[in-house]
């Protein structure tokens, strides 16, 4: 797919969510004004909140609520980005400064951990009470992931280690957007479930493919180095195929005798052995599963402009290139 | 007050307290569940739980609900505590190490916000929208309080700015743990806003004289240097009683000059200056105004054990030596 249609039927939704984010800090000091509108300026692809918008219009959910919903959601995804660069000492992101990189890091704490407070405030004011244990406990799910890969190696090669960990990455946070603006429609338990199922392939295969994109990509488009996960230790589902498929390679040796600390070379050698391998497809293949898993959970819902984008919305995922 | 004795009407349920916020880890990483008993097992006097409990048991509250409010009012202050000390660069809270003097700042800064959601998450279990949105503003209140104190100069002698940050570093949450523990009682709303309006006298009280040991307690009780506060720049209100009662003292116009980093010897003086003036009665007599205010607040409500109990925690607020 070459033209990205599916967030024309937000369009000015979407100018509302941004506008309703951008006012968080308001009666707050000058700085944290300029910061949060830093984060929000610096871009990002808003793929939650569109994702949550498409879901809640095809639904029949309140807009007004809708609005709020998805700028909850994308504030909660934003404070776990200014603590994850933080922790990850990351200096740009999407090619801008992050906040660390300007600012102290007691500063950055602080200021993600407001936004975590004005995501949690917008999520209460949709007055819908399961909406708000599911927001607190996709926060736990996120950030409990995140102490679960810092507390055991990155080397971990293990299939459950990484559905888990792309679950509590991406996907907890897709499969919320979707339920979410379920739960605030007027649905039917299984049409919420039916779209928490949608969220949950959605965000599987979007991190998946997030993975491949990091050995195939050009460093230009992706912004960082080719293989820059391995680089760094982390194995994700192309290097697990490739363990897979090559369990004598000596470098695979090296990488599952746990030294992730073992030179560099080895892995820079690894990364173009994954790259010219069918790990890569073999990859893709699954991101593809979940994405017709996801097709088959939109297949019982209401035709119209809405399940349209949301089928292109997940079309996107796998073809993507960036 | 020789014997503190309100603690006993709560102590049963405080246990239940406790269990609830050891468990909040439970299904995560060992780690982090060591980490939060940690936290936990450290110790701290429970005021603000206890406040909530006692509140809630003279209106009449649910117990089940009560215990669930009251763990996520801790927890809520033990994350804020857990991102200050890292911030701080704190190596020691009430005697034991902090997170941050064992651990990383990478996980330092997570578990702080996993605490958060746990916090979140058991708020949301009371079953109370409004309880929940008062959540989300406590939190970004003191948040914001706290980075407003990073982004001005510490040395602002403002009795404004002083009531400001003490509001929102200390008040706000006494205030919210007993106006929350009246929302969840079979209550009108005039005993919502005096519940409301006693946490925050407390509050301000407790902070006051928080500030006030800060200057004439014993190190060794108080667990840090003799005026810290003044010596790292933080104007209290001894210091604004002392500026505004000696404006001529050199060592007060050092500090008006905006100084904040001038000599330690000049600080080290002021602080004895302070010790001796009636700055201190001063500041007292103003923390035993709020005292005042927050009995009076307690006059109209239901006598009995708990009553008694939450005047006798008022009292102890200014008689207390540490």
């Amino acid at each position: 797919m070459s033209t990205v249609t599916f967030f024309t039927p937000v369009q000015e939704e979407m100018q509302q969510v941004e506008e309703l984010m951008r006012t968080q800090a308001d009666e707050h000091h000058p700085e944290l004004r300029a910061a949060l509108h830093h984060l929000l300026g610096a871009g990002g692809k808003r793929i939650r909140p569109t994702l949550g918008l498409l879901v809640g219009n095809m639904l029949g959910a309140d807009p007004r609520k809708l609005i709020t919903l998805a700028a909850a959601v994308e504030l909660l995804h934003t404070a776990t980005l200014v603590h994850d660069d933080l922790i990850d000492g990351a200096l740009l992101r999407r090619g801008n400064p992050t906040l660390n990189a300007r600012w102290s890091p007691a500063t950055t704490v602080l200021t993600g951990d407001f936004i975590f407070a004005r995501a949690a405030k917008l999520a209460a004011e949709t007055n819908c009470l399961p909406l708000m244990r599911l927001f607190a406990e996709t926060l736990a799910i996120i950030v409990s992931g995140e102490l679960t890969q810092l507390f055991t190696s990155h080397g971990i090669a293990s299939r459950e280690n990484y559905d888990q960990r792309i679950f509590a990455k991406t996907a907890s946070l897709f499969e919320m957007s979707a339920r979410a603006a379920a739960m605030i429609s007027p649905v039917d338990e299984a049409t919420v479930a039916a779209m928490q199922d949608f969220g949950y392939q959605l965000g599987m295969a979007f991190q998946i493919v997030d993975d491949i994109l990091d050995f195939n990509g050009e460093q230009a488009e992706v912004g960082k180095p080719v293989g820059s996960d391995l680089l760094q230790g982390l194995i994700t589902l192309p290097t697990l195929h490739y363990i897979e498929d090559y369990p004598d390679d000596p470098d695979v040796q090296a990488l599952l005798e746990g030294n992730t600390d073992a030179n560099r070379d080895m892995r820079l050698r690894l990364v173009q052995s994954i790259r010219k391998s069918d790990a890569i497809s073999r990859s893709l293949n699954e991101a593809e599963k979940y994405v017709a898993e996801a097709l088959r959970a939109l297949a019982d819902m209401p035709a119209g402009t809405e399940r349209q984008a949301l089928e292109d919305l997940t079309r996107y995922i796998v073809d993507r290139r960036v």
